[in-house]
């Protein structure tokens, strides 16, 4: 399962906004045009965002590359895809990542495809590599908690979280998979029972706010979730609704993990307080799919994300392992191998 | 705001499964009816539960009061009403306080209607009672998070736990209610959102799996909730998601409350354990308001209502007052004055 492509010069992303009711494929060749499916979460997910904020450098390079003045036409196409969503650090590390080439190498378009399709690939590997690493964490008959879409559609393939759940799975040890439907936007319904489903993974689909009563009745093993930007200290942003499940894990002694390439790690803000947190359109609470609940007129609150005080880490899953408190010190060491 | 009549010897419900979106009344003459609205929650909340089921019960005695076997007829009735739902206790309270009256004093309708009626009118003095009580647990200024309705629309007219909150309000305290959307039938979006945008008391809509981000915000100075049934020892059964609360608000060190009327309060289970908890049908979860979200084949898991123990409450509201710990001796104490 894959939501992302490239192909004859263009860019394909898998409609996530109409799963699981149609599985639509749009074909972009402007970088604006891939900076608002940004927006809007045609594609959503740290390390999905970062993949195709890459490519869409290669279309604005296709765009630019016979016209004057390119390294300024380039950062003019960088700041547009960077404005698209603040929180997820991958999209500002695969752009700085294109740029380090186009300023050494220029309008080379093949190094250009390539250098992306390579932070596609390596995405690929790294999800593995943590699935392989998460997994020896998962116990047997092992029933598993997840919030949000932290799968293949958030990523190169695989996925972060549901990488650990999928290898985990293919060593025989899930029992069940308990997936947050997560509100406003419904990608634990939509998305993660979907590839799970998909992939004949046993799954047990619930609302946010069963979460705490199936710890109470002793129904999860552990907690495993994705993470869109993490501090230097730990602390982390993930989903809305992450933060709730971490104290609720705390509670009830449960194992509490977050599943993370490195290129979502953030060395520049010592903690979460620094993490920019983006608040959504009220829309989203008030109504879904066109269908409105509440009175229009209500007021809302819509942080797309929370943040996680890493003292409610259990550890921290990488494509290089996993780490244990104090992450501070095991953040630092990771970086700098 | 009511949302339960009785006119021309016929029982009208204002169909809260279409709210705000119509406000349509039902007519009901057949208490198989009324038992049939009760479950498919066109009336909803423990106290209008319990009154919707006296008046169902003068609905049977009209049909039968002319025929043999009065009182089997009414126990048959009785029998169908009970069975509707299972875990709010008023109904089988409400049940229980006609039926001694139908075998002391047999088909006499006008003091069955009159019985009924008083149970109604009984309800909102109630509600307005705890509602002084409990205005004096909020602060000036205060942020209030309320999980589903327990509202005008959950009893006989004013509220248990928005009850508090509009006593609050008189009183000029409170700066802003935080109303739970409340998955997956979104009272809380639906019904409370609706009656505060109604009577002008500010109030802000926000997904469930929000909560905890609020209160770690420093945005919430207590929590206020309803209740379907209290064990002796204080522990209850209130909609799914309060559990998740009470903890949440624990972590936190944030006040929190349920407010009932005594006909709450069920004095033959010692503690939650013994609360049977309704499971409803998976469609509830795997749709949203009429339109498909997740997998339809997808396994759920949806119990209606948790049980929160009495260690994560800091007092109960009543129309007696305010009880703080050690709530068993407390609740005797109530029970027996």
């Amino acid at each position: 399962m894959e939501a992302i492509r490239w192909e004859d010069s263009a860019l394909y992303l898998l409609d996530q906004t109409r799963l699981p009711a149609a599985e639509d494929w749009l074909r972009y060749t402007d970088y604006r045009q891939v900076a608002k499916a940004i927006q809007t979460m045609v594609v959503r997910g740290a390390p999905a965002i970062g993949i195709t904020a890459a490519y869409a450098m290669v279309l604005a390079a296709q765009e630019n590359a016979c016209k004057g003045d390119f390294p300024a036409a380039m950062s003019r196409a960088k700041a547009v895809l960077a404005a698209s969503r603040p929180t997820a650090v991958n999209l500002f590390w695969a752009l700085d990542r294109m740029e380090n080439l186009w300023l050494s190498a220029g309008p080379d378009l093949p190094r250009l495809e390539e250098e992306a399709r390579a932070i596609h690939r390596e995405d690929v590997l790294m999800n593995e590599a943590m699935g392989r690493a998460g997994a020896e964490l998962v116990p047997q008959g092992a029933r598993i908690l997840t919030h949000c879409n932290a799968g293949a559609l958030a990523t190169g393939g695989y996925g972060t979280a549901l990488g650990v759940i999928r290898a985990a799975h293919a060593q025989g040890k899930v029992s069940m998979v308990y997936a947050d439907e997560t509100r406003p936007l419904l990608q634990g319904a939509r998305l993660t029972a979907y590839e799970l489903v998909r992939d004949r993974i046993p799954v047990t689909l619930i609302c946010d706010d069963m979460a705490g009563y199936l710890m109470a009745q002793g129904k999860v093993d552990l907690v495993v979730v994705g993470c869109d930007r993490m501090a230097a200290n730990g602390d982390f942003a993930n989903k809305i609704g992450t933060y709730s499940l971490a104290v609720l894990a705390k509670y009830h002694g449960i194992p509490f993990y977050t599943a993370l390439p490195s290129s979502t790690i953030d060395r520049s803000i010592p903690n979460g307080g620094h993490i920019p947190v983006e608040q959504r359109g009220g829309e989203e609470v008030t109504g879904f799919a066109g269908v409105p609940t509440g009175p229009v007129d209500v007021q809302t609150w819509n942080p797309a994300f929370d943040v996680t005080p890493h003292e409610l880490l259990t550890a921290v899953i990488t494509e290089r392992g996993v780490l244990r408190p104090p992450f501070d010190r095991e953040l630092a060491g990771l970086v700098h191998n």
